[in-house]
């Protein structure tokens, strides 16, 4: 069984949307992304900081999934990362209320012993310096996969073109490919990143889909049309975790199946959307997710006449 | 070889965009569609309005491509409609900056004898009393499709939904469709449109493509990302031509061969956005269109591996 090494945030969410509001909740990129990728026969490991206030209940619902933790570390007289956010009805956007980095401002990640060797790296959206350190602690990955957002181009710009330079692949917003490419075209600044290093970009459009973009080759995965979006937080590292966990399990990296990867990670994005934080994700089962899959298929799959114009 | 008719404006267009500007072009939605159906075996009609200052070559223009134009008036007196807009970097928006109803303003619609058992009719945007009208003229048509803006919506409600009532397919794009069906979700909102009368409903979202629903069924088309769109005008109208005109070639109104219509719609969008105005339509081979239809399936289709998980 692959290993798979996912580097993101474990934290507290308060989400409001029309729909109703939470109290503190389990968050985190590196939540969202390690609950998409255990769907998949993977070996999943998580490093990440939490505070002394961050509760056992939640490492052991990782721990019940075979998610392995000891790369999670407590900072004891810490407090754990809170991300309080608002969506309105157009979920594409949303309101960040409250942000406390707390134990995330000092994090040093250390990368357990027996994942150095992790044949799938996905670095969650974090500093730019922190998944530079994980980059430096593992060895003989086969596949790296980074997420970023605008923050770090606007903050800390050369720092994430370095770590942009390591890895295979990118997935990013449009708004984001289009900052960080200074071109509007999608397919143009899909070709500008793919300069920078990665041979494979993923631009995720929330409710419009996702494109992937390799070489002279791109393919596109629509988002699934829902009856209710209920709170979009975590979708896009949902998806993440669907595309790192599914590649990691069939272990195989060409643009071929990295199509399907994108529909996986589509597909388990389409569940997270339907509840509040994790909920949903938490009690998927396997034959649901792949009956939805066949929706997906359904979805676009066509044959098509030839007319004799 | 079955008829399409065609209802829409001619008219005169001046646009512009981060590219460029044009001054007065040929335009409206009756060209653009019938454009793109010239593309399919049909034999197609334009009923329309025009002022005595519509250049003849207009008119032979259509005509050289057998797009049967007696059912466009002339009122000699009086002025063509014009449009003029403005886009930016974002062209899912535009700026109308001036809107010049004219000749437009009286047209009573006369459907030619020769297409009033026309199996295809294309109801193009416009006051929904020109459209119930032309429906009023026709018999035995086979299908009857929809286009409409939430203009009115706004303005005429009452007429429009005794409009929809009567016909089988409706194109609109995603806000209209939120807006006729006062619902947000876009599965919701084409499950109310379906209960006012049309069994096929086509949410057109521009460059993020266009859904299809049909009872409980679903179908989506991306549209082609591209290296520049350089004018969207006629975009959507070029999407309607080309999904009505391989529709009255086929002769078939299945959801299946739907699916197929609005890749070909689709793939003709695609060109119409890479000049100006009408200029690309206008000189379009069928071998092109034949190669790009195969670029949409490559952009979409996939074979999805089986994972043990």
């Amino acid at each position: 069984m692959n290993k798979l090494l996912i580097v993101g945030t474990v934290a507290f969410d308060a989400i409001e949307t029309p729909f109703g509001k939470t109290d503190k909740i389990l968050g985190g990129a590196g939540t969202y992304i390690a609950l998409a990728a255990e769907k998949y026969k993977v070996d999943s490991a998580i490093v990440s900081v939490v505070g002394g206030d961050f509760p056992n209940e939640y490492l052991d619902l990782f721990r019940r999934k075979k998610i392995n933790t000891q790369g999670i570390e407590i900072v004891q007289d810490g407090k754990t990362f809170f991300w309080s956010g608002r969506y309105h009805h157009d979920m594409n956007k949303r309101d960040t209320l409250d942000t406390q980095l707390n134990v995330l401002a000092d994090f040093r990640p250390k990368v357990p012993e027996a994942y150095k060797n992790a044949e799938v790296v996905m670095l969650g959206n974090l500093h730019p310096a922190v998944q530079m350190s994980v980059l430096e602690q593992v060895e003989n990955s086969s596949l790296i996969i980074l997420d970023t957002m605008n923050f770090w181009m606007d903050q800390t710009l050369e720092e994430l073109k370095e770590v942009i330079a390591k890895v295979d692949v990118i997935t990013i917003n449009d708004e984001e490919a289009r900052q960080l490419s200074e071109e509007y075209s999608l397919v143009k600044a899909a070709r500008k990143i793919q300069e920078m290093g990665p041979k494979f970009v993923v631009i995720k459009k929330g409710e419009h889909g996702a494109l992937l973009f390799h070489q002279d080759q791109m393919f596109f995965s629509p988002a699934l049309p829902l009856e209710e979006v209920f709170d979009p937080t975590g979708a896009g590292d949902t998806f993440a975790g669907g595309f790192a966990g599914y590649l990691a399990e069939t272990n195989d990296f060409s643009f071929e199946n990295m199509k399907s990867a994108i529909i996986h990670g589509s597909n388990l994005a389409s569940f997270c959307v339907e509840k509040f934080g994790t909920e949903k994700m938490l009690d998927l089962e396997r034959n649901i997710i792949k009956k939805r899959l066949r929706l997906f298929k359904q979805l676009t799959q066509y044959e098509i006449k030839e007319t004799n114009s």
